[in-house]
């Protein structure tokens, strides 16, 4: 077969590589699948575990073995408990070779029916951003109809699909980023309004418009985290599943004296799996995309995530 | 009356005080109250709203008007939501006058049967100690009797209580002081062991010996917050009611990959405080007294308090 093949951490290449079938696994013919910043951190080596060769790639669609069209959950071995996951938790694409070739093996437990009123492309782009932001809204935050949510960073695949599913459950909901541009684009998508959060006032100027919010959900966390504090309405939720910008600043009084809950989310259980697909298949969510590539051309995908200009997932489609 | 009264923040005096009475209230005759650091704070203006002239003090215990012996609720206009307290929401002892006197009047809802195997100076050391650390354990981190619990800095009337009611719902429990006098007390107590948070080594310690803790209770916050973070096991909750320490650094991927819970918690609602006394009758909970005064002697209570030396509550006893 021929994949996204990290042969060291100096060669990433598209190329022959043997296939790895694993005993009382599924092979998966796979049509489409989509780039996370997982992907761009394992061919850096910032991830624990690597092992050589790999194939990248968590998010996938395509045919089993019986031909039926399906929706592969990039998580395996969650475990009992739903509120955490088990040891021996992974993710497709590492160890287990990824969605980034034409087939891929994955277990039975990973295989979902495929959203039918998705395309191949914009189906591929659900399964990790997708859970990551189910959880993080429902799971975690418990998120309301009633809610106002403020969602910071829009425009990565998952701040993208939290805006989405809040709108869609009936949420006032509000974005930030650090370009107006994409503000603009969340709105026409339903988002009530957005800040720039490059802006010294956007914190002030949130709290004369809108108030407060009752759920935010973050990726970015270091100092401006404690902005979301200050947004945050008592009884408040904020729930990050990132932290790119580092280490969180937080005023206690602050958050005890609001009553405040902030929680770290990653992933999701497979109930989480489930239960975000008969979301989006109820309320008819289509994944935002921002552009598609071939597998071949996947440096210049690499590219484009690397410098944060996209909105919306990255997605491959095989030929 | 007679009451320690704040005139201003030079004058802090046990003296006559005309009664304040309020329509609809009941006037208690209190036999014991219990110092708490809010007072202390609010001598020294470090409080938002300070009146002149105050009756400090917000636990009490003592007769109503029916010569019924009675705890007091100093929580008053909670509200409608258990998530938060309202805008509404006072504290006994600001803006109201106090239990640091002869007699305070109380809404009828602050009323509530006294628990009857405690003295009275053991029960006036209750309420807000033990409603906020019953919110704290019970309603925020919805503690179970197989959590492995930590509580920090213990010694101080919340984190004997939370000590107290983990350990009557069979917890383990393990606890960290500055003081090993503190940790040798506390393990009389039934807490399975004990660290001196000043010991560089305690995180490493407390990882071989006992692993990680399902429930963190603090109010310390600071720069050793992080190793909470640390001591924390997957699905944890880290619920905290003050952050003496200042401001807390925490590292956003130990959270989400954890699935950790960071939440604040302060006093409970009225809710909580039945439940608290519910469970302090069930388990015959005897509050630790760690020192007994008269309101006359008020300046070594508060000395007392300041030094930091206490383990358990500072009560005055009305003769």
């Amino acid at each position: 077969m021929k994949a996204i093949v990290l042969k060291d951490l100096e060669n990433l290449n598209y190329e022959e590589i043997d296939n790895q079938s694993i005993e009382g696994f599924v092979k998966i013919k796979i049509k489409a699948s989509a780039l996370n910043h997982r992907d761009v951190w394992i061919s850096k080596g910032q991830y624990a575990g690597i092992k050589f060769p790999m194939v990248l790639g968590s998010d996938g669609v395509g045919f089993d073995d019986q031909g039926k069209k399906v929706i592969i959950n990039p998580g395996l071995n969650w475990g009992s408990n739903e509120a955490f996951q088990s040891k021996s938790y992974q993710i497709l694409g590492l160890p287990n070779f990824g969605t980034f070739s034409d087939s891929c093996w994955v277990a039975p437990t990973q295989i979902y029916d495929f959203p039918t009123h998705l395309d191949d492309v914009s189906a591929a782009a659900l399964p990790s951003a997708g859970v990551t932001a189910y959880r993080s809204l429902f799971s975690r935050a418990k998120v309301k109809p009633t809610d106002k949510v403020l969602i910071s960073g829009v425009g990565g695949g998952v701040a993208l699909f939290a805006m989405q599913f809040a709108i869609a459950l009936g949420c006032d909901v509000y974005v930030t980023s650090g370009h107006e541009w994409k503000i603009e684009k969340a709105i026409s998508m339903g988002a009530k309004g957005g800040k720039n959060y490059k802006s010294d006032s956007y914190v002030k100027e949130f709290q004369s418009e809108v108030g407060g919010f009752d759920v935010i959900v973050d990726s970015a966390g270091g100092d401006g985290f404690s902005n979301l504090v200050k947004l945050a309405n008592p009884g408040g939720r904020i729930v990050f599943y990132g932290g790119t910008n580092g280490n969180l600043n937080i005023n206690p009084q602050m958050v005890f004296w609001k009553q405040l809950s902030i929680l770290g989310s990653t992933m999701g259980s497979d109930h989480d799996f489930a239960e975000m697909l008969a979301f989006v298949n109820q309320y008819k969510i289509v994944p935002v995309v921002d552009s598609i590539f071939e597998l071949k051309d996947f440096k210049a995908a690499f590219d484009k995530m690397n410098k944060g200009e996209q909105f919306g997932k990255i997605v491959f489609r095989n030929s």
